[in-house]
Order: C-alpha cells, then structure tokens, then sequence
C-alpha cells in the first residue's frame, strides 16, 4: 500500500522551518523599553568601523569606547556596522552619542519589526529584511538590518555576522572606485542595492523550486508534492511580509528624504524603487504559478482516482456477468438439459468469449483501453 | 465506523463560541437615547479614580458624587475609568459634567459599535475593542472599551472589571517613570498601546491554533479538524470587524487631533499606527493560511478516498478473475475434460497462483502497492 | 433513497422569492417622462399630512387638493407622505407646487431606482430602499421610499401603506420630545434612522439563518441545505444593491448639503454614516460566511462519500475472498485431495473465520473502523 | 448510457456566437490610416437627415453631394445619420466637411474600438456599442455606432441598418415634444438614452436566462446545463468589455464637455451617468449568479455520484455475503453435517432474509434508503 | 489503459518554453556597472543608421566611428539603430556622446527590465518588451527594446536583428508620407505604434489558442489538454509583465513628457495609450476565459467520472444479485424442493430475465441509460 500520511520527515521539515518565535512585544513593559526581542545569535557585540575619503581607508574592529576617538578622524564618511543586537547597553550608548530617538532605538531591538523608513531631524532611518538564500535547496535566512543615516556617519544594525555587504567593502577597498569619492548617502544605497539583489537570488531559487513542484505534479505527483508545495507557500506567505513594505520603504526615501540625499544619488534610489517594483511582481507571478502548480496536482490526483476506477470497472465489468454464467451451471437442478449436450461446456466457454472480446471492443469504444 | 457527524459536543462548543446577541440597535427609540444595549457584566458600576503629578500618586475607587471634590485636587493628570456601563444615569452625570455630546454617550453605551474616533471641539472621543487571550486554549475575551481625552482629565469606559491596564497603573505608581511627568494625552497613548500589545499576544495565540490545525490536517485529518478550522475562520471574521477600523482610528489621531495631542506624544502615536498596521497584516497571513489548510484537508480526504478505492480495486481485481475460474471448474456439465485429469486441481492451483503474481506485479507497476 | 431532485416545493419557493419584474426600464418613451414602473400594490393613493411646531401638532389624511389649504397652516414642520405611487397626476401637481425638477419625479416612480441623492438648488432629494423582515422566517419586504427636502416641508413617497416609522410618528405626539423643537432637517434624520435601524433587524436575521444553514450543513446535510443556502445567497445579493449604495446616499448629505442640513443636526447624519458603514460590513462577514457554509457542505458531502465506499470496500474486502475459497472447493475435480478429508470443512471454516479476524484487525489500523 | 460529450449542435452553436473576428487593427499600415476594420454588412452606405427647430421637421435620405445644401437650410438641430461605414469615402469627404480629426475617423472604422469619449476643440466625439436583444432566446447583436456633437450638428455614424432610434425619431416628428425645443446636446442625450435603456433590456434577458440555468441546474442538471452556462458566461464576458467603459465614457460628458453641453441638459446626462452605473452592477450580480450556478451544478453532479454509489454499496452490501453463504453450501467435502439436516436449506434462507432485513435496517439508519 | 502520466513530450515541450535564465542581476558588482545580462544572440553589433526629411532619406548600416560623420549632415531626423546589445563598449561610447545617463545604459543593457519610461534633462527615455508570434503555433519571441529620443535624434536598442519596424520603415521610403514631415518624437510614435500592434497580433493568436482548448475541453477532454491549458496559462502570466507596465509607459509620454512630444503628436500618443489599455483588458477576458476552460476540463472529467461508475454500477446491480440466485440452487443440501422441479431450472431462468428487465427499467427511470 502507498504511503498514506505524510513521511514523518516531511512533517518535522515542517516544523524546523518554523522557528520558534518569542513573544514578539514586550507585554507589559513601558514603551519605548529596550528590550531585545530576538534570539542572541552570537556570543558578543562587536562593531566593525570603515571610515575612508578619496585617499584613505580604515577599517578596524573596535570596542564601544573606542568610537569616539575614531569618530574624531574625520574622514568623508565613517560606517558604524554593529554587529549583535543583544547588549542594550552598547545600543543605549550609540543612541546618546548620535542623539536617537527612544522608539528608533525599540525599533532596531524589535526584531519582528515590520520594514519602515522614518526621517527624523537628525537622522534618516530604515529598517528591513536581508534574506540569503544561496542555492534552490538552501532554507531562507532571514535577518533584520537597521540602516541610520546620521550626516557623513552611516550606522547599521545586524543581528548577527555574515551578511551580503561583502562585495560593497570589497569595492570600498578599491581608491577608484565611485563609491570612495562619495558620501554616505551614496554608501547607504550601495548597501540597500545588496540587499535588493539577494531578493533577486531568492526570487530565482524560489522559481526553480516551483518549477521542480510543476514537473513533479505533472509526472509524479504524491502526497510529498502537495506537502512541499504547502511549505513553499508558507514560505512565500512569511516572505512577503518582508518584501512588501519594502516597496513604501524605497519610495520613502525618495519623497520624504530630499533633504539627507544629494540629488546624485536619487536617480540611484529612484532605480532601486523600480527593482523592488520588479521583486514583488515576481512574487505574485509565483504566487498565481504556485495556485497552477497546485491544479496541477489536484487534476492529477482526480485523473488517478479515474484510472483506478477505470480498472476496478474493467474487471468487474468482464467477469461478474461470467461468473453469473459459470453459476448458473453450476446450479444443481435435475433438469438442466445443457448440462448433458456432449459440447455444452465448449459452447459455453465459447460463448463467454465472446462475451470478453464484445466487452473489449466496448471499453475500447470508451477509450478506456 | 468512523464517527460521520460532528460530534455533538463540537457542535455544542461552536453555539457556545457564539454569544447570543440582543438585539444590537434600540428600535424604536429616538436616536441618541441612552440605553445599554449589551450584557448586564457585573453588579455595581464603580469609578476608578487615579490622580497624579510628578510628586504625587493618589488612587481611590468613588462614587459619583465624590467625583466633583476630587476634580478639584488640581493635579496634572486624572484618569476617571469607569468600570460598568448598565448605569445610565451615571454616565448621563458624566457626561453633563465634561460637556459630552449625546451622540457619544450613546456610542459609549452600545457595545457592538463599530472602532472609531472622533474630534469634537473640547475632546477627543475613540472607542475600540479590548481583547484577551492568555493562552491558546482559552477563548477570546472581547470587551468595548471608550477613551474620551479631555484636557488633562482621560476618562475610560469599560465593560467590567479585568483590563489590560494593570501594566500601566503599575508604572504610575513609580514616580520616576515618564509616564508621571507626561500630561493626559500620554496616558491616552500608555493604555492605547497596551490595548494593541494585546492584540499581538491574540494574534500570537491564533498563530499557534493554526499551526496545530496545520500539522493535524497533515497527520490526522478528520471531520473534528474541519470543523475546528470552521470555528477558527469564524472567530477570525469576527475578529476582523474589530481589527481593520483600528487603522482609521489611530490613525485620525495623527491627522485629525493635532491640537490634542502634544508634539513630544506624536511619534509614539505614529509608532503605535505602525504596529496596527502589523497587526492587521498578519490577520490578513492568518486569513491566507487557513485557506492553506483547508486545501490540506481537502487533499487528505481525497488521497483518503484513493487509497479506500486503491484497496477495493486491488482486493476485487485479484479475486474476480480467480471467483470465475472457480466457478467454472464447480459447472455441472457432464462433459468436462480437465475435471478427470489426475493434477487438474493442482494445474488450475498453479494457474491461479500465477495469475495472483501477476497481479501483484501489475499493481506495483502501478505504484499501487 | 434519499431524494436526488430538490423537492418540487423547494424549487417553487425560489420562484415565489423572485418577484416577477416588469421591465424596469420604459423603453421607447422621451427620458424623463412620467411612468410608475413597479406593481400597483393598493387601490388609492393617499396622503398623510403632519405638521407641527414646538405647541402644536396636526396629522390627517388629506386630498391633493386641500394640500394648498394646510401648507398655508404655518407651522414650523410639516411632512408630506405620499402612500402609493400609481397616480401620476398627484405626483406631477406635487412636483408643480414644490418646483420639482422632471427627473427627480421619475426617479420617484421608478421604483427599481438604484439608491441615491441628489442637491438641487430648491431641495435635496434621496431615494432608497426600506426593508422591513421582522423575524428570520419572514421574507425580506423591500418598498423604495424616496424624501424630498424642500426648508420646512419635508415630503416623502412610498409604495404602498405599513411602513418603519411609526415610531417616528409616536415620537412628534409629545411636545417634551427634542424631535418637536427641531426642523425638517431633523425629521429626515429621523425617518432615515429608522430606515436604517431596519437594516440592522434584517442584519440580525440574516445572521440567523445562515448560522442556521451551517449547523444543519454540520449536522444533517441534504440538497435542502445547499437549496436554502443557494436561495440564501441570492437574497443577500439582491439586498447588496440597496445597501451598497447606502453609504454614498448618506456620506453625500455630509458633504454636499452643508446649506440645507444645520449644524446641530449634521452629528446624527454623520452617526448615521457610521451605522451604514457597518450594515456594509456585516454583509460582508455575511457573504464570507456563506461562503463558508458551502465549504462544509461539500465536505460534509465528500465525507459522506467516502463513508459510503468504506462500507463497500469493507464488505467486498472481506467476502469476496471468502467467497473464492468456497467457489474453489466447489470445483467438480475428481481428484481433490481436501475434500475428503474428515474436518476438511471445519479446517476451512477455521481458516475463512482467522482470515475475517485478520481484515478486520487491518481495517481497524487504518481507522475504518 | 446518457450522452457522455456535448452535443455537436451545442458545439456548433457555440461557434456560431463566436463571429470570426478579422484581425482588429491593421497591422503595417501608418498609424490613423483609414480602414474599415469591420465586415461589410450592407450593400450602400447611405445617409439619413433630419433637421428641425420647434417649428419644422425635415427628414430625408440623402447623397454626399447633396449634405452641403442642406446644411444651408439653418434649421435649429441637424441629425447627419451616417448608416454603413465601409465606404472610407464618404467619411473622408464628412471628415473634411466637419474638420474632424483623422484619429477620429479612424476611431469610427475601427469597430472593435473600446468605448470612449474625445473633447477636441471644435467638437465632441464618443463612441460605444449598440446592442440589441429583443427576446431572452434571440442572440444579441452588437453594433459600434458613434455621435459627434459638432456645435448645432450631430453626426451618428452606425454600422448598419436597423438601430434603437426609432423612438426618438418617432418623438421629433411631434413638434409639442421639448425635443423640439432644445438643441443638438439634448438630442444626442436622447439617443445615449435610448442605447443605455437597450442595454437595460439586455439585462433583463440574461437575467432569465440565468434564472433558467438555475432552475435547470436544480431539477435536471446535466451536460447541456454546463456548455449553456459557459456560453452564457462567455456572452457576459464580452459584454463587459462593451459595458465596463461606459461608466468612463457618460462621466467624461459631465466633467469635460462643460462648454458643449448646456446646462439644462446636464441634470439629463448626469441621470444617464446614474442608469450607466446601475447596469454595471447588473452585471456583477449576474456574475455572482452565474458562479452559483456553477457551485449549484457542480454539487448536483456530486450528489448524483453520490447516489450512484448508493446503490451499488447497498446491492454489493446485501448480495455479497449471502452469495458468500450459498458458496459455502456449494461446497463438495464429504463431511458437511448441515448439508445433511432435514431443514438445513430453509433454515440457510431463513438466515439469509434475516440478513437482508438487518442491512436493510442498517442503511436506513444511515438514511441511505 | 490510457495514458495517465502526460507524454514525455508534453513535458519537454514545457521545458523548453521555459529559456533557461542567466541570474537577471549583476550580484557583487558596483551599481550602474555595465554588463549585458541577456544572452548573446548574434556575433556582431551593427548600426543601422536612418536619417531623413521632407526631400531626402539615407539608409546606411554604419560602423560606431562613423556615426560622428553622419550626426553632422544635419538633417531633420536621424534614427540610430543598434541592433545587439552584447558589445557594452559601443553602448559606452554611445552613451558618452549623447550624455546618457549610467544608470540608462545599465537599463538598456539588462533585458530583464521591466518596462519603464524615464525622462531625463536632455532625453526621453523608455524601454519596453517587442513581441513576436506571427501564427497561433509558433512560440511566442520576446525581445527587449528601448527608445532614446533626443532632440531630432531617436536612438533605439534590440536585443536582435529582426524587428516589428520594417513598416515604418517603408513608409519612410516614401517622400509624401506624413511621416517624413514630422519630427523624430512622431517617429517615435510610429515605432511604439508597431510595437503595439504586434502585441494585437499575439493576442487574437492566444484568443485563437484559448478558443482551441476550449472545444477541447468540452469535445474530448484528456491529460493532454489541462496540460496544454497549464502552458497558456503560464505563458500568459509571463506577457502580463511585459503588458501591464505598458499602460504606465505610455501613459507617462503624455504626463511627464510634455516638452518633449510637440503639440501634434500628442494626440497620437493619447490614441497609443488606448490601445494599450485595450490589451491590458483583452488580457484580462483572457485570463477569464482560461478559468473557464479549466472548469469545464473539471467538470468532463467529473462527468466521466460519473459514467465508469455508472456501468460499474449497473452490472454490478444486475449481475451480483443473479449470481446469488444461482449461488443458492448450487448448494449441496440434501432437501432442496426446487432441484427436484421438472421446471424449475426453466422458473429459475424466467425469474431471473424478470428481474434484469426489472433493474433496467429502474435505471432508465433514473435517467443512467
């Protein structure tokens, strides 16, 4: 018999792809409380500092009480990159030296933090999702990431390390590079582009994955298919909480920040508006294929369904009525003349051969055959 | 047999889920006439009275016409929550008192009043629903409650006793909390907020059930599932109707209460829109998802259905064929050769147990087996 | 069997529920021109004059031509209501004395009207549907009633007698009532509010009966379910037409009759757009939980489906092999060792009653049983 | 065995309805290039005239060269009825005349043009479908016709003979109508007026139509029921793309046309605008309608499988283990005691129609029977 | 048996629509950075340069050093074709002497743009998808293309040689064409033009395609066509993001462009967007009409479904119980009246012909023959 619930595997699949969340507000604690609300992901926080103009670079991993001589180097542009959000302390202290507001600080803790972007007198801030999924079998990491734009300082939060900013501290490196003889607008972009660009990797192993759900569906279609395609779906339900407010977020920059970014980079900004437009229509293209994917399926179960009756009908259909045959003379009546003609038992098999090849040619009248 | 009908005690729990409504409008009576339209909740209607300053706390439970000396303490802060609203003419005295428009006493007093706000000229009226849910087990607990801000007097109208405001009390009795050095509209926000931190902790709660709905439609699906996931949608409906105006209402107090609300409250008030926002997006998840589960179950029950016809046909399909062959060899005909061979019996044995082979292969070619 | 075909009666209450329309539209005469379009629905047409002021109250059924005698009474309010629409004469001296506009008495005859409102620079017109269904049993009753606003008069336009605002009349007989001191304006709000305020029992009643349908769907569901259910839907349909419009009927008053409305009485119509705003909404939990009901009652029907080819699988499972054994020893072979043994027959009633218990034990795992 | 495919006829009539369409836009040619892209429907284009003030009324079929005379005659309101478009020509020459622009007239050709209304300098231009459906059995025909409102002049132009004018040249000829009084706006509202009231009348048919599929759909579901609702949704689908625009095309009159239309005709378009609106959601019921249809027809067909199996079970239920019982008595071992009993064969029966009496009070307790 | 996996072909067929993509994004690389991301689809880039006016026209296919030489002969419009994309120098140069902004470069380059129009300080930009599919069979070949209007100059850019402009460019040949008196945005006009047109042209071949499957689904129904209908449906959903981004692109011409389109050519680009939109609902019917197909493709199988059941049951019903009629006269008992009948076997054979007219009466009546 085939396998008729799920695999036990599937199931605890299932479950390992649902981390188990915290509470995701801190009840009963007064606003604006610095708490933070995700899992420690690391031991330590540490802060990572690149300050560079034209000419110089430097990057150093550095303590809390350390950033205050660095700051005073005055560079073009400095990248406070604070990796770890657990120590609400060291974030307390960053949020004094650059005057941040208490509830931008809640909302870099807040790790289920819905993506938004907020201009504030000082600062520009955003916060979103950087997801990182580099092949088709790959489960999606997800990670807020905070960016505060604060003058020439550029400050992000990350949860934990390892992220997608590699290749923008790699070109940083590079003294000929555009990005060295700009400023931290620019900088920000750069990093936002990043991101954007793993949602575009995402996108493509997520469409692999559906495509492998369509043939599965079409040619072996089981009760694994259905189980996969439901987690895909859930996985494009969780994803799109993240990708959606990015859409408002991008667009925020260029209406309500005219201000903190100089007017070079705002095509750059207006062209990741349009990426992020082209992100989410992926996203309901799958949306609508997986719905497809999933008729598939379900045709294919109803077509199944119909090929075992097919059988079931075949069988019963040929031999009840030669059994009826067989039965009636197999009856036991004294007076049965049939039973004493010398051939009788050839006619009858002759006849119920007949009966075989009638019902042959009916069936494959019906295109059953 | 499997149980076929819902039991009795499910169909029990959904009545029970569904509180039998009066009549949620006073036909017949001039509008604007004060009548409590929903259950009597509790014996007595009682004001609680809590008064403070940045020196001073001071907290009592009085009667009404206490209310007017403690008015005049001339503390910074005073916020009447009234506890109880079968009491017509204490809320009449209330609302001579503070100059409320009948239209609000009446919005105060009919509990299925759709969340809204509204800005008169001397205060600011909102009214919402407050929900609990401690655990997922436990019901949802749905209780209107009014928040009417005027000046530097918040006066709340509750149901009954129990809130979700204790968090909040306990911060004002410490007094070096920002709570006691903010005015009224600051409170308003306060008990706002832990209104709305509720509502995660629900959605939390329902978050959970969905997933136990979730792995029960994979693993066991049964007609108990359906109707619980029935049950589930329904209480989400009804969820809704309370959920989706909050946008519109907290939002109005960011566009339409400017001069109410001070510039120091606004941002925890736009912070607040945001998480209502959250709130209504993971309604709208939710919604999503239990359509996905119903999809679940209903593939279950149709690869239910195939295996049932998988057993019958594979159990028909062997033993027809073999019935017939039986049958023949039982004829009564007196002229049949193969029933006076030696090893007839054993020939047809042999042939029979071929023909069960091949079945079998047949049917694992099939994946059937 | 149970009954395939819905019973003759239910079919027959569906076509008795759809009143036969005459052609709503008059094709073929000039636009404007004066033609009752719906069913003459009582012999005369009649109409009842009140007029009243603060000390005074005057009501009676009067003739057309005394109307100019009474207008001349001077009172500070008086209502005009037309019972019964057929007399086009009556309607045309109306619209003569009142200054009325040709299309606004065409909307007055037309009675499949779509809702709606009107400014014109004499008086404010507003038409809509008045639905009267005072238990869930009773049908919805649906008369259009179209008012007409012009300073002190107010006229309004029924169908035929019986209408919602004998409450309205109770009301203007006590002078102490806030209704007597108030002007036209107010009275149109009034009536309005007991238009509405009928919406709300219908509402209610819905309500009932779809949660009826879904506990019978649970419980005892037959093709009379999804007949009730399907008759249901379209009622609710039908009622969608009046009161989708509704909202824009009542939102208009607010916003385009600010010279014809005063200022006091502007708060009851905007509470009143509130009020219509959640009939809207509850109709649309309605459709989502009709939606609903059909869901369970497809499953229920699947469910019942996959219990009828239990019951056959079971039998057939366990008999047909039995009933082979029994047809091989039937067989005539000569040479049938078995058959002569002593217990030959107890060893095969012995293995035929292991193999039941066997069936059964392998029924019971898959939870057939 | 019951017709298992659709009829050919219902096949054919489907692809009668479908008219081969030519392809609609002209590929290669420059862009406003003049072709008529319709098919030939009459032999000659002609022209219908008719010119009137409130004192004469003119009416003539005339040629091109002939319309220049008569546009001297200086009558109040000229109707340039232009039947049969095919004839680039003619339109040419008018196009000229009227100094009309040339994506106008090829607006005019292309008769699969989307409704739409044009305000150029000189004169108004719309265009938009006339359908005709005089019986709920008759197919329904649609025609593009197109008005240009050119100061005192109306130019019509229509694909060919036979329109739903008829009652408005019937009205012209009487010169007490207040046709006669007003000028060319006021006519081309009563010739907008006179195609939407047609589409009212379309309305009313598919509505019957519907209707019928449902009661057909409850009482005797099958095959044909399904292919007459598909057309029947597919008619309504083209519809809709002739309908929807509509709504655009009369609301641009009123918020555009400002200085072509008087103002003693704009409460006339604005009630045009309100009946347009009133067919759309016609339409949207009868989408709705026809989707329960679907539901109703699908859970028929169900419920017939249903029954189906009902009686298989039940006859598989009863006969097969008595057939069981009678096989064991058809046994052939030397030892069978019962064989030998006096009674043995009747006691055997007795058994059996005790047997079928339990099934049977089994399957009624199931409401099988 | 039939075929109840789709044909291999059937899949491959699937999978060779599907063009394996390059990842669309240029991961790790500065933003703006120009890299061709489409697939190089001929060796060599070449420019075909046209430039024009009222008395001469000059075609030449140009190297990149001579465009210099011809941008100076000073005529009314020059068209600068680049025909290939994959030599990022010649854009780069290209892009130095008009002034192109990077960011343009970078969209001309990436193929997987969405369509978009940009308009910059010195030019107009948009870039769009071309598509091809000349018969209902042939695939459909997507290309991208992009428009760069500056001044009199128009520079466009495919992917491939091979294009939709061959029209306009005959109509170019010809001195007293109106195009040749126009300006390079009239051009413009007439390229986007074709283009549309085309996207005509792939809509009446998929109407044709749905109009096949359709007559399918009802005719004769298999694997064969759901997966056909899967495929349209996928292939749809692919255009939709080329069309949909359409109505903004043209739409924008008309806003955002002003200075740029004379006064004369607007009316042209108004009368483009229409046509667009025009598409953007056929594709909607579309979508529509394949739902359709996909129920009717159910509900045949359903049917199909209902009718194997139906002659299962139905010799089930006749035969099952005849064989127990023969069952019962081939037991052995001893004391069997019936047997020992001179007629009974003859009784036996009438009762039996009895009741199978009896059980086809009885499925006639029911409507199964």
């Amino acid at each position: 018999m085939s396998v008729q619930k799920p695999s036990l595997k599937s199931v605890q699949k299932l479950f390992k792809t649902k981390k188990k969340k915290k509470p995701s507000h801190k009840i009963g604690l007064p606003p604006a409380s610095l708490v933070f609300t995700g899992d420690k992901k690391q031991e330590e926080v540490f802060i990572n500092l690149i300050t560079y103009d034209e000419n110089d670079f430097y990057e150093e991993i550095i303590k809390l009480d350390q950033l205050e001589d660095h700051l005073k180097l005055q560079k073009k542009v400095t990248w406070i990159d604070v990796i770890g959000l657990h120590d609400v302390d060291i974030l307390e202290q960053i949020g004094l030296a650059f005057g941040i507001h208490k509830l931008t600080l809640e909302d870099i803790l807040s790790v289920d933090q819905r993506p938004k972007m907020e201009v504030f007198e000082d600062y520009v801030f955003a916060t979103l999702k950087m997801i990182q999924c580099p092949t088709p079998e790959s489960p999606i990491d997800e990670e807020q990431v905070s960016f505060l734009l604060h003058d020439s300082v550029l400050i992000t939060f990350q949860e934990k390390k390892g992220d997608v900013f590699q290749f923008v501290r790699d070109r940083l490196l590079d003294p000929k590079r555009a990005i060295r003889q700009r400023g931290a607008d620019y900088l920000l972009y750069a990093l936002l582009d990043a991101v954007i660009d793993n949602y575009f990797i995402v996108m493509e192993n997520i469409g692999e994955r559906i495509e492998n759900l369509e043939s599965q569906a079409m040619l072996e279609p089981g009760n694994e298919t259905l189980n996969s395609l439901y987690l895909q779906r859930r996985e494009m339900m969780d994803l799109r909480r993240s990708v959606y407010p990015l859409r408002e977020v991008i667009g925020s920059f260029d209406k309500y920040a005219e201000h903190k970014i100089s007017p070079e980079v705002r095509p750059f900004i207006r062209d990741l508006y349009e990426n992020t437009i082209q992100v989410i229509e992926t996203m309901e293209v799958f949306r609508d294929m997986s719905s497809g994917v999933l008729d598939l399926y379900m045709n294919s179960l109803s077509n199944r369904m119909n090929n075992i009756m097919k059988v079931l009908t075949i069988i019963s259909t040929i031999f009840i009525p030669l059994s009826f045959v067989a039965g009636v003379y197999g009856m036991n009546f004294e007076n049965m003349p049939e039973l004493h003609w010398q051939n009788g038992y050839f006619y009858v098999l002759g006849v119920m051969g007949i009966a075989v090849l009638g019902m042959l040619f009916f069936f494959r009248r019906k295109n059953w055959l």
